[in-house]
């Protein structure tokens, strides 16, 4: 398990930035296929919640607009990476689905220090046991309760000025980073898009950082 | 090196059908992947030149609207496809180009029982020579001649009825069993598109043919 020694010669652990989307079909996979390469490499795996849905409109890009021939590929395509890596996606009936709730749990319960099992429940939820409910607080309520957080400070959290306003910077910040789709990944500078570029993900944590 | 039996018992080679544009950046690098794959398998390498143009006019597609965020990722992209592959890739100067020409030349050319090697050199010359010269015959004699062709020959050929129908009819025909971009291959029904899905088509491979 490498890790880095900085300029004072102090080992410290690599940041992988994750940008996801709950609504990200690819991100699903991303989640699961990351980890054990972070955990290879000792790295950290940072969580950035972000809006995707905003940044498509502001690209006026519309996934459902794909020609078909190339939809129905993508669907192909999903089942080839579910068996490869035995997991057990399926796609959701509602798709897609408006995000913005649970993105923002996600931010309320990082401050409660559960963001982790968080977002594998939200994900497991909805690209797994085909969960939709979890777009609105009634469906968000019981994932935090078997956390052991109280459901309305819950909610009350994730309505939050202060949590509204960090999902809006992680989205811009993203942007302004160049992210145009999910999952992105960052380590440094570099950056990685699509579950499809795990390798050259490792390999920049394979090299020590300049 | 596996091969198949048929139903007879008759070992049989399996087929690649690859579908290329000259001017699919991704159709290089699949070209140079998918060789040692199909050399594993003791499969066979078809050649499907195709008007990825004429696909992409049917589909409203403008790879060059794309968002720019996501236009300029694709080069960082590249060129670490490059460095991964060991590929002498460059973009060229002049992108995109005709490409119809250079199409029905590797029509002409199989016709004459050349087809691979002007396949090869022709790439060689747009993706890694930079010489956009190829979209027109006075770029592609030359490299015909070399390989012991009269370019009267090839021009005539490539300029031909049965020619110019064959290229409609595999740009047809791959539309017709789904194709949506380049490169795209398949095994027996099963479609694999992109270059960094070769981990797919090489399991496809390896599996017996129902």
């Amino acid at each position: 398990m490498p890790r880095w020694n900085n300029a004072a010669g102090v080992v410290v652990a690599r940041d992988v930035d994750f940008f996801w989307d709950i609504g990200s079909t690819n991100s699903y996979f991303a989640l699961h296929l990351v980890r054990p390469i972070v955990a290879r490499h000792g790295a950290r795996l940072i969580s950035h919640p972000f809006n995707l849905g905003y940044v498509f409109r502001a690209q006026a890009y519309v996934l459902m607009d794909e020609p078909p021939a190339k939809l129905s590929h993508r669907f192909v395509d999903l089942r080839r990476w579910a068996e490869r890596y035995r997991l057990p996606f399926r796609m959701p009936d509602a798709f897609p689905i408006k995000t913005s709730r649970v993105l923002r749990g996600a931010l309320a319960m990082r401050r409660i220090g559960k963001e982790w099992p968080y977002i594998d429940a939200v994900f497991q939820a909805y690209w797994e046991q085909n969960d939709a409910s979890i777009a609105d607080y009634a469906g968000l309520h019981p994932i935090v309760r078997r956390m052991g957080v109280d459901p309305a400070e819950f909610e009350a959290l994730s309505e939050s000025e202060p949590v509204r306003k960090k999902l809006i910077a992680e989205t811009q910040g993203g942007m302004a980073r160049g992210v145009f789709g999910a999952p992105t990944f960052f380590v440094g500078d570099e950056m990685f898009w699509g579950k499809d570029r795990m390798e050259f993900l490792e390999a920049a944590l394979a090299t020590p950082s300049p």
